[in-house]
């Protein structure tokens, strides 16, 4: 390689689940939405994408290793979408002696050698092509030392990869504006709050299913927005989103957790009642997600308030936001209804979080009520793995000694190991079809 | 009992399965409905009430055996509503010499004792309340020789006792017209046409659930309007419902099932949407329901045409509406993918349908095709019974010799035998439950 002409960073990204969902295309070409959407973006102790992006002359083309896998990238639109949309902002480039490497516009000779694994399971309705185009996205920004013309440009590239992964760009409450625009160049995230804002707030993720869905969001929300009317009302303008938006940003800002929690089941649940009404109908969550629906209820009637909100992405999988004076004992009631087939911690992706829950003390009443409402105790299997964690920054530099490329050769060094990904449900296939599924490669493979 | 002033009459009624479907009161102590509805009523073969009302002026009070059990109807609102709807209806009574024995309005003096009987589990999505109430009205209107003063007025009387029962008071296909009028007078059923317009017809019904629903009809419906915007939206005028109803009605006269299956499985799946759309959410489909719903698109894909349509009331159960054609077909699919725990013919409640479906080869592609979307094959135990059915008459005269009350001492005589509800998993306390329910009877009390 061209040491010379050879630049390169590493860098991780956060996942981010919705609380106001976005669901539906307005331009499939640009990837712009029918409605406004608002996310957390959740702290990368656990759930992260760990990206290294190397830009060199000497390269012959662009190439992507997934989890250690190399996918052919040459008719990937949304790859190539990134790659190119960044390049096109690249900035001027100085040495350590301030000495220009690279001016302003000069990048276009440049291929990139790109290298991405994620700590938790793909496509399984955890927001992993979130965390996957924000880390891509944000680390060919530094590579080729793009700047932004207007606040929130990246987050229109970033976009064009993957719809929600323009609010992983920051942490916090972030929402993406759908925009007005022709051009789509106003569609773009917008932090609300960062991850300072309300530190109480935890999320505690029961992941059901380790399958694959079997509809992928992009072909899901197209036949929605075809078919649904119930979709179509929802996202209407100053209809039901645009109201949920105004509200709950308040909320967010006023640290008002009832009213955050209540919009944030609200818009859940009016989420997978469009995919319902989608025709033929669309279902995410199974018997387990509503099972987790109905003790979060009968919880918060004990309680007397909004004390835990669900949410559910596309997929069975459940995030329960509550704030920290609550989580131990909310852990420890999905523990009892949802132990796990591990009995081990490591069933519980927090140790500290583990402990304190089986410390907790259940009232024998609240109990009953979910034994009433939601389903017997002790069901081992339908929940896989747990984990707790709270609202975090955006995509974190690292150190280059962490990269995933080999810095001489600008090849791969990324091998996934056992386990490696945490998750030990996984087989090397699954995630690599995952993967492949998430940056698009497959999709563009077959046409 | 002064037999001299003792009317009597014994009818059946069945029950109806709504394709465009009724969710939501405009009035509560009208019972009139948000949205009109239509509903094939079904032939009365295996799922039927069976009333009998005997009008004394020796009685003391109002008396009510459900399936063998009485009841206290005192302060039941919606079984005394229909006793005295009718009875303000009640015209002359002659004799068999022609000699008048009641006046026209004479009725004030009597009292009725009822017993009534289901062949088919009660309250468990099967629409059982629509048989029973019809049962009750049209039989009530026999022996008070109630007239009408305009068509549909006695179908006002059965929607105050349960709103679909208006549906059953007529077979084939009919529609229940939300009305416009303060008093609820135009709130009524009408036929769309007969019994006999669309003889192919057929209902392929998978009881799922031997349990009663956890939400009950009136309570759902309740929160639904209160807190699903999406309700709100369907059922306004001009709005989904109002285009869905005349769609379907010109697809049942002109006997189009293509048309006629799309929007009966839109309407259910829409239906369901302002359940789940409805604060705390309503659940009645479970994965077994779903996958029902995947296999009829997996085989209507496979047949490139609509050739069965699901539909799922406020319960689990999935009714498949499909033509004499293909039920064999679709019988036999059914059999594949819920086997049915009981390896006999009981488990299909039509013998001749049974035999025929078990003759029927199926297709190796169209069976791996719902192997992916639907789900296994053999796993046996998740349907508890099936029936075949199709459309059929309005309530039936019977003969005095099947009273269920003892026309001497005017006291019931039908004694629920084990078996003789035609269903195995049922107690005799599910079913005075169940019955208490369906009758208002239980949560009049409680009140």
């Amino acid at each position: 390689m061209d040491s010379k002409h050879t630049f390169t960073c590493t860098l991780s990204s956060g996942t981010n689940i919705a609380c106001i969902k976005y669901w539906g295309k307005k331009s499939v070409a640009l990837n712009t939405p029918i409605n406004s959407s608002v996310s957390v973006t959740l702290d990368q102790k656990d759930l992260k994408t760990v990206t290294t992006v190397v830009a060199s002359k000497s390269f012959e083309k662009n190439r992507l290793w997934l989890n250690g896998t190399e996918e052919d990238v040459t008719n990937s639109k949304r790859f190539n979408a990134c790659v190119d949309g960044v390049r096109r902002m690249g900035g001027e480039r100085r040495g350590e002696g301030k000495e220009v490497l690279v001016e302003k516009g000069g990048w276009g000779d440049y291929k990139v050698h790109v290298s991405s694994m994620n700590t938790f399971p793909t496509a399984a309705g955890l927001a992993s092509s979130a965390a996957g185009y924000s880390a891509l996205v944000k680390c060919l920004a530094e590579v080729f030392c793009a700047s932004e013309s207007y606040p929130g440009e990246l987050s229109t590239i970033a976009r064009q990869g993957s719809g929600s992964a323009c609010r992983s760009l920051q942490g916090g409450f972030v929402a993406w504006r759908m925009g007005s625009k022709a051009d789509g160049s106003d569609s773009m995230a917008e932090q609300v709050c960062n991850e300072n804002h309300w530190p109480e707030m935890r999320a505690v993720i029961l992941v059901i299913s380790d399958l694959k869905k079997d509809t992928s969001s992009t072909e899901g929300m197209g036949t929605s927005v075809d078919t649904s009317e119930l979709l179509g009302f929802r996202a209407r303008e100053g209809g039901v989103v645009d109201r949920r938006m105004e509200l709950i940003e308040k909320a967010y800002k006023e640290r008002d957790f009832e009213a955050f929690g209540k919009v944030t089941m609200q818009d859940s649940n009016q989420f997978h009642a469009t995919c319902l009404d989608t025709y033929p109908p669309i279902f995410y969550m199974n018997d387990t997600s509503k099972s987790v629906i109905k003790i979060v209820h009968a919880y918060n009637a004990w309680k007397g308030r909004v004390a835990a909100a669900y949410t559910f992405d596309a997929g069975p999988n459940a995030v329960i936001y509550c704030l920290d004076d609550v989580v131990d004992e909310v852990l420890a009631l999905m523990l009892q209804y949802y132990p796990g087939r591990r009995l081990d911690g490591r069933y519980v992706r927090d140790g500290e979080a583990w402990g304190r829950a089986r410390g907790a003390k259940l009232d024998e009443g609240l109990l009953r009520e979910c034994d009433k409402k939601g389903r017997r105790r002790g069901i081992r299997g339908d929940v896989k793995m747990v984990y707790v964690t709270k609202s975090g920054p955006g995509p974190i530099v690292m150190d280059d000694g962490e990269s995933l490329i080999d810095l001489k050769t600008g090849l791969n060094r990324f091998k996934k190991q056992r386990g490696e990904v945490g998750w030990g449900g996984l087989t090397g296939v699954g995630i690599a079809v995952g993967l492949a599924v998430l940056f698009g490669v497959g999709l563009a493979r077959r046409k």
